[in-house]
């Protein structure tokens, strides 16, 4: 009878996959040698995920899924602050050169990027949603302010600052929040 | 005595150049290639160019480079949303594709990275100054609109809309237009 994968052997797997896609990336990292870096049998992981990205998928999840709580800093701005700082910090580091280099592969895998959107993307609606619930609620914005366009443009600007290259630093942190992110939600429907 | 190589053959060269990266992407286009694709002798190429970036530069600025025209239909509305019109229709065709397969191998790629930094974005800063004070003359903004922030703004919204495959329509033109770019622009300092 087949057993299935215990959580903490999955766990491990999907370490070995964070350790393979950054030494190797996305389009040369082989089923194979995730098994082989996590001391499996290939079985067993053939077993528990049918494709490649199912595998990343589940290790993306792992690293990055679920909805993070939303800041709660009392005002709009102190939480648009501190979301990003956040935000900044994960960029900067080695989960960042993985996630560029995860985009880079899904602009030629359409599986791969969709499963980047939803992890990356779709799962962390809820911490803009709640954000600008409670804004409405105190009267900094207007009730029109419209959290998906929150959300795609902050993305957007750490992402494509990230793609070039540039240090996302508390300046642009600040720049970007003060200048388009407040205007933006203030601005009557 | 060397002769330098002349323009109808740079322009053939950076033509093939154009070819092999829509065709197997910038890693893993070599110089060589190039040569046999514009039958050219390997000579001509190295005496020309001393490196894969200069090549590769050449070619992006012959075929983006140059500051474009600034739309002018009188209002910056109108500006906004023919230089977006604009900007979708490229990065729709096959020169986006290219483009994105040049971001990405850049982000392994310092110096690829600066080339395409100045050639896709410093090159167009130009169009963003004339607009801006064509707008600001006409009283449209205050004279504190940043034609920078413009830029990046815009470059980023395109480009994040491209990497994730999703398309760049008219719909989504006006929306950045109407709900991010004029409540920008028009925030008092």
């Amino acid at each position: 009878m087949e057993t299935a994968t215990k959580p903490e052997r999955r766990e491990a797997i999907c370490g070995a996959v964070f350790e393979l896609l950054g030494e190797v990336g996305y389009d040369r990292m082989s089923m194979d040698a995730v098994a082989a870096r996590a001391r499996a049998s290939k079985a067993t992981i053939y077993r528990s995920w049918e494709n490649k990205p199912e595998l990343v998928m589940e290790a993306l999840t792992q690293r990055f899924g679920g909805t993070p709580e939303a800041p709660d800093t009392g005002s709009l701005r102190g939480d648009l602050l501190s979301l990003l700082t956040a935000a900044c910090t994960v960029a900067n580091g080695d989960d960042g050169a993985i996630v560029t280099g995860l985009l880079t592969a899904a602009s030629r895998n359409a599986e791969l990027a969709r499963t980047l959107h939803r992890v990356l993307f779709e799962m962390k609606n809820a911490v803009y949603e709640t954000m600008i619930a409670r804004a409405v609620e105190r009267g900094e914005v207007p009730p029109t302010a419209d959290p998906t366009l929150l959300h795609e443009l902050i993305h957007a600007m750490m992402l494509t600052r990230r793609l070039w290259g540039s240090e996302l630093d508390e300046e642009y942190v600040t720049r970007v929040v003060d200048r388009i992110l407040l205007p933006v939600l203030r601005q009557d429907a």
